[in-house]
């Protein structure tokens, strides 16, 4: 604490991401990063912007990867906005939409950095149980005050809401800003981005970082009415004029433009999804039914947290929350098969 | 305006950034770009970092940058925040030391991204007019209330304070931060980095897109007391926690290391500006005495919206800022030695 500091710094709870050891030989199925690379064709065009062009700045208006995003999500132009990945959509839309005095609402247990920003904006929030079976209480996120954000598939579960399920929520909500996060989306959820035509008050996010195994580039996305990204532009350019610097424009456009590389990881990632479930519950492990690129599990015959750090010692990371409700369980990003198999081999001797 | 909108997305000012021209033809004077392309070095470390690490986040705390960058400034490197541009860094210097209700003080014609940041964050600010020879007031910066913020060299202007000047600026707001945004420092002025040992409020902001030559790749930073880069992190981890990508961290830390290079450019850069200054003060313009990487101009004989029309029609860009108190000026920044001369020549035209 300093004097220095404003209220704002006094009053920040910052967000902890996962570890990013520094050993490559470490199996990292902590952060949710893609197991495949990113597409040759983005490589491609990303060393091709490596040159003197680097000297100016980029484009403050993302024209053209708004149009591939536009594109690809069968919207207008001016219904995509684009930001120095997910995260700081976000923040711009916790500052462009919600205000101090009206309470929003959002899952008791998510992402957790929705409540960093609640703070940071001084926006109150009321976090809203998870039903029994984990899934998110639909019927209470409706009705609130200030607007709504949730993720779909939400995280750290992995479980997803229907596309009616959405719609309800939003319909429920029709003057307030409803924010639908779907950074996993892409790994078997239902999209809401089609709604965005019908309902004003919806705004869909997501990013390259899962998908498209970019998560090193930064770029992420909303879709919504005009107007919401209007909103969105106001406060990016009251911010930094030029989020999103030239290689990574060109590696987001090239990236979303190759389907059938991405196409054919996801369903890859799917797959081992799969066999990955099907092992732990072999194992005696519950599994939380996923629709995204992790699973949520809750071990037997080990205590979480021991399963977490045995693992770490053996050089598989995961991830392991130490917070209320979430102490019995552990999330584990899904890895190629032969990173998959290590891991089943390694918990089978820990816990045999 | 929307009902979606919060009142900050409502009350916001948008800063509007210098045209970018797709014509690749174009002179490029208006956005105070570097002449000469990006090290040779630092094109080579981001064509290394462009590979299948990029399905990875970065590393959240850039630790190798800031070692790199507490080098080169010969600061500890717990002493060193970086962000994604210097506009960036700014925005969370705003958040992070200033208060509403507290009124912080800016020169009167400065870069215009300050009220912007003070509107988004709801602090008050008093604009101190510019001496009669258009340098900065350092009396009237001296006991502020909630702070202060002010380029060197200015902008606009181009002009410096000596560090004697800024010193007593910062010295008679010893319970207030103190911002001094050095983005055009290297180009002649005196850097206040060495006076962060003695006084725990200075904030000093510096970038690579002006000096460096790498505008297009948004890596800016700060050095200040641990306190206060503990402020900024504080709000940085509340805000996203990889602002930089792998890509521009590689370039950074590659251009920061290439010493020699940059000696070479900047030398370049600041020999054209002489003989510019000289050459537009034989053609009866008005020029302040620069240490940036631009000159503030008065022309003569051709009004300054004039010539800054005529001349975009001819294919060179320069800044006209449309604004109380700059309309008799335009800022025209310094490009290669072939460049400043088709501007000259244009001008005599003009003018004849």
């Amino acid at each position: 604490m300093s004097k220095f500091w404003s209220r704002t710094a006094r009053e920040a709870e910052p967000y902890v991401p996962g570890e990013q050891p520094s050993d490559v030989n470490v199996i990292k199925l902590n952060t949710n990063e893609n197991p495949f690379p990113p597409s040759p064709l983005a490589l491609e065009a990303m060393e091709q912007s490596i040159n003197a062009d680097l000297k100016k700045y980029p484009s403050p208006t993302a024209d053209r990867l708004k149009a591939v995003i536009a594109e690809r999500e069968g919207v207008d132009v001016n219904k995509v906005f684009v930001g120095n990945g997910s995260d700081e959509v976000l923040a711009f839309a916790f500052q462009a939409f919600f205000d101090p005095n009206e309470a929003i609402k959002m899952p008791e247990i998510t992402y957790s950095f929705y409540p960093v920003y609640a703070n940071l904006y001084d926006i109150p929030f009321q976090q809203i149980p998870l039903q029994n079976d984990l899934s998110i209480d639909v019927e209470g996120l409706k009705r609130s005050v200030g607007g709504v954000i949730f993720p779909n598939p939400n995280a750290p579960t992995g479980l997803a809401l229907s596309r009616v399920e959405v719609e309800s929520i939003v319909a429920h909500n029709p003057n307030q800003v409803v924010i639908v996060d779907e950074a996993y989306v892409e790994f078997g959820a239902e999209s809401a981005i089609s709604l965005t035509k019908q309902y004003p008050n919806l705004l869909v996010t997501k990013t390259l970082s899962k998908s498209h195994a970019l998560a090193g580039l930064r770029v992420g996305y909303a879709i919504g009415d005009v107007a919401l990204i209007e909103g969105l532009e106001r406060i990016k350019n009251s911010f930094n004029s030029y989020t999103i610097n030239r290689v990574s424009l060109a590696g987001a456009e090239a990236a979303l433009a190759d389907e059938p590389y991405y196409d054919e990881t996801l369903q890859a990632i799917v797959k081992t999804r799969e066999w990955v479930t099907h092992d732990l519950e072999q194992l005696g492990f519950w599994v939380a039914e996923s629709k995204a690129n992790f699973l949520f599990v809750k071990p037997n015959g080990i205590g979480a947290e021991t399963l977490y750090q045995q693992l770490k010692a053996r050089g598989v990371y995961i991830r392991y929350f130490n917070k209320p409700g979430l102490e019995g369980y552990v999330r584990i990003s899904i890895g190629t098969d032969d990173e998959m198999k290590r891991l089943i081999d390694i918990i089978q001797a820990l816990i045999s």
